[in-house]
Parts: C-alpha cells; sequence; structure tokens
C-alpha cells in the first residue's frame, strides 16, 4: 500500500465545494469517481482543506492510499483523463503512510481577489468580487496588519462552525492594487489553519475600511469584540482561490498536531 | 431619433458569436432584446464587429437608433438591467447619425492568449487556448513581423469568406511572454479589418512556429502562397479577445470606405 499526494487546481465555479455530499457534484467526489476508475479500487481521497462552494483552488492537496502498480509521478496524467477540464491534477508524489494533509504542519496562503472599478467586467467576474466604489486600499492594508498574529478570531469565524478554539495564526497578511491594471485589488493571507468564513469575513471587513463604511482602527476592536456581528459581512466565494499549501516536510509528518 | 453608440465586455463561451441568428442566444440578440425593453421600441444594434461562437470581447462597440428620451450617458446603466452577467455596457454616447460603426475608420486591436505549461489551468482555461510544449516567443514574435503591413492575406482567410479582397493591413503585431508569469503568452494584432478567422489562423501559425513545427521564414512563403492550405489551423475560439476599437472620429463619420 502506498501513499500518493496530489496538487490540484479547479475552477470551484460549478461544484457544491471541496467536500463529499450526498447527490452534489464535489471536488472531492469527482476525484474519487476518477482515481476509483483508474486503478479499480475503490478511492477516498483526504483533503487538506475544505473549500466552499464557488471557491478556487490553484494549489489544493488531497491524498490517498492505493495498491496500485501505477508510478506515483504517472497518477497526474491518467487522472486527469477521468476529470472534467474544471480540475488539473499538476502534481503526484509518493509520500509516507504516517503523512496527512490536515494533521501535518503547514502553512496555507489565500488571495481574495477584487475588481474595483464602475462597472463589472464579465471576464473577470467567475474569479473577483465587483466593488463599484474606489477603495482606499493603503487604509485596508493598514488595518490588516492587525489581524497579523496569533489571536482569537471569534469575530471572524461563522456561527455554524465546530471548533475547540477560535485561536489561530496569520503569518503574513497585505492588500495590494495591481500596478498593471489598478482595477485590480488582492487580499493575500498565509497562516496554518484558518476558521470557517475566516478569509471571506476578513475580506468582507476590509472591504467596509477601503470604501469608507469604518475606520482602518475599528477592525482591532472587531477583533477584541470576540463576536462575529463585529465583523463585515462574508465576501462571496467567487473572489477566493487556494494559492497553495507549503509542508514542513510534504514526504512525512514531523508533527502532529 | 438619436444614435447612441456602445461599448461592451462579453464572455463569449456560452454565445454563439456576435451575429443574430434563429433560435441562438448571441450577443446581438440579447442586446436587441434588453434595449428593445428599456425603450419600448423595436432596436437592432449594428455591430463593429461580428466576433464567432466562443470569442470574447472588451471593448466590443455597436449603434442603435432611438427616439427614447432617456439620457444618452444612462443607457449604460438601464441596458446591463436587461443583460446576463456575461455581457456589460460600460459606456453610452451620443453620437452623430453619420457614425456606423463598420463604414468608419478605425483600428481594431486583438489578442490571443495562450497558456505554456505543462498542464492547462481550470482558472484561466475559459480565456486561453492550452499549448503543452515550451513556445519560442522570440521566433514567433520575429515570424509575425513579415505579416506586418499591407498583404494579400488569403493564406490567413477562411476558404467560407466571402468577400471582395482579401487585401489587408496590419498595423501593429507582437507576440508576448507575461514577465511576471512566464506561462502567460499573449499575440496582440492591430489593424483596420481583418479577414474571416484572420487572427486564429495568424495565431495558428504562430504556435506553429513556437512548437518547432515550421520555420520563422516558412511565415513570409505562406503569406506569399495566397492559399489557406499553406497556413496553420484555426487556434480555438476561446483564446481570442476583442480588446477595442479606435474610430479616428467617433462621433461622426468623416470618411466612408
Amino acid at each position: 500500500m502506498r501513499r500518493i499526494m496530489l496538487r490540484i487546481s479547479y475552477d470551484g465555479t460549478d461544484f457544491c465545494g471541496w467536500q463529499l455530499q450526498d447527490n452534489e457534484v464535489t471536488v472531492e467526489s469527482e476525484l474519487n469517481k476518477a482515481l476509483s476508475a483508474i486503478t479499480g479500487e475503490e478511492i477516498r481521497v483526504i483533503g487538506a482543506s475544505r473549500t466552499d462552494s464557488g471557491v478556487h483552488a490553484e494549489g489544493a492537496v488531497c491524498v490517498f492510499d492505493t495498491d496500485s502498480r501505477i508510478p506515483a509521478e504517472k497518477f497526474r496524467y491518467a487522472v486527469n483523463t477521468g476529470l472534467p477540464d474544471t480540475i488539473r491534477v499538476w502534481e503526484s508524489v509518493e509520500v509516507e503512510d504516517t503523512f496527512h494533509p490536515r494533521h501535518c504542519d503547514s502553512e496555507k496562503t489565500y488571495e481574495y481577489h477584487i475588481w474595483n472599478n464602475d462597472f463589472d467586467n464579465p471576464l473577470i467576474s467567475r474569479y473577483a468580487h465587483f466593488i463599484y466604489r474606489k477603495m482606499d486600499v493603503e487604509a485596508m492594508d493598514r488595518a490588516a496588519q492587525y489581524l497579523l498574529g496569533e489571536h482569537d478570531f471569534k469575530s471572524f469565524c461563522s456561527p455554524k462552525a465546530d471548533v475547540l478554539t477560535t485561536v489561530r495564526e496569520i503569518t503574513a497578511i497585505s492588500v495590494r492594487r495591481d500596478d498593471r491594471d489598478e482595477r485590480n485589488v488582492t487580499i493575500r493571507v498565509s497562516g496554518k489553519g484558518f476558521l470557517y468564513n475566516m478569509v471571506r469575513i476578513i475580506a468582507g471587513t476590509l472591504i467596509e475600511v477601503g470604501t469608507g463604511l469604518r475606520t482602518v482602527e475599528s477592525v482591532k476592536d472587531t477583533l477584541e469584540a470576540c463576536n462575529r456581528e463585529a465583523a463585515g459581512p462574508t465576501a462571496p466565494a467567487k473572489g477566493l482561490v487556494l494559492k497553495g499549501i507549503v509542508f514542513k516536510n510534504a514526504l512525512k509528518c514531523e508533527e502532529n498536531r
């Protein structure tokens, strides 16, 4: 039995998110189906990040166990033939059987894309949230820095989440306007783990800062309030993309959390 | 009666091209429907460029005549409410009634987008043609320069075209790899007018140069052959986008061709 790790990009528009659900087409269900077809086994992948319906990924990760004799690096070619065009596996590699994509130490990076212009752009609207009012991106970036480091992010967590602790650590956060095309604004956030809807609530709150609905300093108060109602709205899923996941050691688990 | 000019972006993926066709959803049919609904008149737009099925636009142009009292600059807001999200009007302005988007002197710019990587990217695959083999972009750019200027482009015209002359003028052409993300390659072409499938056949031919299937110099021979079979294949529609149209004088026609 070998454990294989896959790195995957997908357009989340037409999927009910990552996670397996009865009678719904999800990224996980498509991967299980394609991998089961090529191995003749009943494959169930384990994902690193269960993205919501409509969220995209450029560097999602999952593992699966197989007795198949297909060389590890060939899986990426084989599985792509059975996947819809909206999902592409771009790396397949054998890992230690102790490696688990959620329990091993990792850093995830998400980007939230905003199209900030007086009219929406149909060529970008699947992948960016449209904001009409010109945003103060410098203020958004300053406000974002209150979130850097380890904090209780309860204000930035969906009340639907069922977690033991709402303490998380953000290792990097920035808000930038594209210098080539100023209509594109990107919020980029890295951390070891994120709460349910956390990046989208951060985006919704920083957009309120950018459009003048709240002050830069209010974000500090929001964090301290530990109350979801203190934060801004959950920004739409389509603007969010999981850019990548870096594991301390991708081949085996050095440290279980 | 006033003549109004619109500038329009659209995602061509789900349309049967620009031009009105029986029982098909086209960009033109959607614009006619939305404009007729807001004016109460039977509006028929006249487009500058009849893009094919699957081709995108960021700066398409059309005009229509109306007795409506809606201020010209308000049309863009009104018409967007009746259009699908995949079409957005971003400018509306009154023009002289002699102005005609196809008969007046203009320069059109198209871009052809290629994703040049060992795996396709689902987040870009609606808008770029995927080429696996690493292309020699510098060779493509040199080959493209044979096409600059006025030539008989019969080799680069679909045999289905019904035209008086296949002589056209390319005023600018370049092939560039994106310095931020080298996987993106763009062919950019400007000219007064283009033949049916001309930019897509140019793209298909230059891709053959880039992947080593033909030499740089062969493009000169292809042009001189005046034979469609001498050129490369017609590259897929989804990589093509009409970037914009510049009129010598957008308000009236200085010169009828």
